[in-house]
């Protein structure tokens, strides 16, 4: 059975990342919806760019068992996202760490590693992520490697590597 | 001197591609305004997320010489761009050849070469381009590359090899 999939966009997002993710799941029949990490649907990728999600993330907090799997598409919105957004970024981290209690699939690049540690559902996994963070992740085992699969965990370093990344998430979503 | 780009949007726009340019765009601090091939700015992405242009492609006619060079991102309207908006398609032609015939960079992927060549500026030219478009080019020269630079003809064969261009495309941009 083909998966449902929740994207988290973060404002403002690199459009990069996210659209890698999103036009894969369009061309390969992967349903999906998209989450604004703020406080309404309109946000802007890191280029400028305006752009409108299907929703924002306190719509889908109590609405994980809707989704098997969750992407984070990092922004550079992210090192600053726990200041500037408080509420959002708990929201997220509780999203996160629902789809990952449930056992989920979780995928994402650059950050994303960082957001799956800080919500307690990376624990003793390997994971790609950006080298900036490789020594800031607790509980997780930060690499070096391009990008990572460990269990329900899919990483990439950053948005460049996802293209590596894409074929082993769209066998996880279509199989 | 860093060189100022419009980036032509068709309605629906592949977004991996066109992020792909934008994000490189603005992480290298060059300049670049987007112009929607359709009657408004709202426009969408294959995968069927709404966003903004900063303008339409029948104002960029006649402003060209404020641009350095022209990028087209190439998506799911394409095929059909000619019968589905003749206007918007007359106003890409004629803005590909004011660019090209000034002798400005043209970059794109996909079916970029095909407009390039109705435009009638990649006579002789080498080209990377869709392989399904490949016998169907007149005046240039239809390759299997993943990219190619051939004079001021910046392509890539589809949204999954512009990496392999960018790198290119910037030492141009920036120099």
């Amino acid at each position: 059975m083909v998966k449902k999939v929740a994207v988290l966009v973060p404002n403002p997002v690199n459009g990069s990342g996210l659209f890698q993710y999103l036009e894969a799941f369009f061309e390969n029949g992967i349903s999906f919806k998209t989450f604004a990490m703020a406080e309404s649907v309109n946000v802007k990728t890191n280029s400028g760019v305006s752009l409108q999600t299907d929703d924002v993330v306190a719509n889908l907090k109590g609405h994980e068992n809707e989704y098997n799997a969750l992407v984070f598409a990092c922004g550079d919105a992210v090192p600053t996202l726990a200041e500037n957004a408080a509420k959002q970024y708990q929201d997220t981290i509780t999203v996160i760490r629902n789809f990952g209690n449930s056992g989920k699939l979780l995928a994402g690049h650059c950050a994303a590693a960082l957001l799956f540690d800080n919500a307690g559902v990376a624990q003793g996994k390997q994971v790609a992520l950006h080298p900036y963070i490789k020594q800031i992740v607790k509980n997780c085992k930060g690499t070096d490697s391009k990008f990572v699969v460990d269990g329900n965990l899919y990483t990439a370093q950053t948005e460049n590597t996802i293209p590596q990344l894409i074929p082993f998430l769209l066998k996880a979503l279509k199989g």
